[in-house]
């Protein structure tokens, strides 16, 4: 297809056209490739008019439930949501977050929301790259707020958090026991921490979570910047506290516009230089074959070889 | 100087040969950058034997103080100590860090402890750059305990995380109202936290800190992993707890020892990639020249050029 032609598709809105526009974006053939880079450098202009979300927590802390509960409430008052997915594990689990068609049903028919499973192949940084094309795609589909969902398993947490604007954790009312599987560093550097399932005979437990996470906050953070970190508390099943969730995303996104702005160019920044790295790496393979750059990265993992030497080795032969 | 006679210098412990080798890493001269390499691939089998420890914590919590006490327990203890430093601001303020020769006086004049004060010149990369491959110099010179510190400001810390072993982070008394300055995630990322100036009318609150932070922590913190960070407390003064601190630092090098070198083994492969982003960059300024490279990345930042399509251009037109 055209990308011209696509790019129309994605800018009207149309729900097909932005689907298959991610299809194409997720594909490894090289025209596929090349024509993705074209529609992408087409769509720029229209895209960053959104609030990027990352949504994080344990597997069982109702991320899913959360994700439709919240957009409901998003998409009742007049914006346009789409629901994006880092899952790595995708693949070898057969397709976790997101690939069961039952989860966030009414969410997937509602018309102002666009659902998308974890690409369902690759390694986390080939994931991690699609995703965030993929949220430049919903940008220019009119998409004004993007939610990229992640598994609670380390390292995509941190791709998550190097792709949006504001990083929200969901907890569960047991405080501590939850975090295992966490990555450390993460509840720390989240700007909303929300208590999930803070409902039934889990209220009273939810209500001290909450007090305890935002006593060892004050302690561990720095009280600098623009933006304290808020510790809330919601109900995915009641949608009770719902709204004081989205109020506080807009106070977010309304006090730290220039820093959101600072972060998108810094991310922005970092985005190019590890695409460069990527382009470089599949370079090497190319022309040094792919078993003698293996053979150097592994001399210089055992302490044999000076990072800083082989790499001179390597761009030099690469670039003669 | 030939490297062979210089690596034999270093490989017998001479102090002069380590400081000239410091000093020829630090060096941009392209002729002394090749002398470092050749230097560096010599030493490499005689690198690794030590303990790499990051110490942090803001201005004033006693860095200088904590150091020189800490080194001397060990220097006493039979070890073999070599403190660098990671302070970028060292060329705007005029050295702060080591460069004030009064500091650290009694550990400058052990002849078991070596001290070199950061390299006074360059960005935060390539200050990063330099002392990782100090660490290396001073392993093979038979330092066993090698001390990076650095300044409680932003970046250095996390480069420093990405050479060493351990991460000790040094905090006042008063507890929660010193972490101003301290980058967020770094409290959750340290091995060791040790309240320091826990002496004389500070006794009490250093106590109550301790126990604030070890709540806090509990709360924070994943419990999995065979290492939970310790709370300690110190005086670098009168010397009281400085022996648990090195005690835990034992512990920490004897329970971790397989978890220590997978992580060296993360670290050199990122050293590599960086290293190899970091020579890409400096080909692609020669080959496309400075300022074709700095206005893509602009326009990257500004959004108005994704970063993937942007990367692929730069790349092809570099290697063509």
């Amino acid at each position: 297809m055209e990308p011209d032609a696509l790019a129309d598709g994605v800018r009207r809105g149309d729900r097909r056209a932005l689907a298959r526009a991610i299809t194409l974006i997720e594909s490894r053939r090289e025209d596929h490739r090349r024509t993705a880079e074209d529609l992408l450098t087409l769509l720029m202009p229209a895209t960053g008019a959104s609030i990027r979300i990352a949504v994080s927590g344990v597997p069982g802390v109702g991320k899913s439930t959360f994700i439709e509960t919240f957009g409901r409430h998003l998409t009742a008052a007049g914006h346009r949501l789409a629901v994006l997915a880092i899952d790595p594990s995708s693949q070898r689990s057969g397709g976790s977050i997101l690939g069961d068609k039952t989860r966030m049903e009414a969410l997937s028919r509602d018309p102002a929301a666009f659902v998308r499973p974890s690409p369902a192949q690759g390694t986390l940084g080939g994931v991690a790259r699609r995703t965030r094309e993929a949220i430049l795609l919903c940008e220019a589909a009119g998409h004004d707020v993007v939610i990229v969902e992640t598994v609670g398993v380390g390292q995509s947490e941190i791709a998550a958090a190097g792709m949006t604007d504001l990083f929200l954790l969901l907890l569960l009312p047991g405080a501590g026991d939850e975090l295992q599987g966490i990555k450390r560093g993460i509840v720390e550097v989240a700007d909303l921490l929300v208590v999930n399932k803070a409902d039934g005979a889990m209220a009273g437990a939810a209500n001290h979570a909450a007090a305890e996470y935002r006593h060892a906050l004050s302690l561990l953070r720095s009280g600098t910047g623009a933006w304290t970190p808020e510790i809330l508390q919601c109900s995915s099943v009641t949608g009770e506290g719902i709204g004081k969730v989205a109020a506080a995303v807009e106070r977010y996104r309304t006090t730290m516009a220039s820093a959101i702005a600072e972060r998108r160019r810094a991310q922005a920044r970092d985005w190019l230089w590890s695409e460069i790295g990527e382009a470089v790496r599949e370079a090497m393979g190319r022309r040094l074959d792919a078993a003698s750059v293996s053979a150097v990265e592994c001399e210089v993992a055992e302490g044999r070889l000076p990072g800083s030497v082989a790499a001179r080795r390597l761009v030099e032969s690469m670039i003669k």
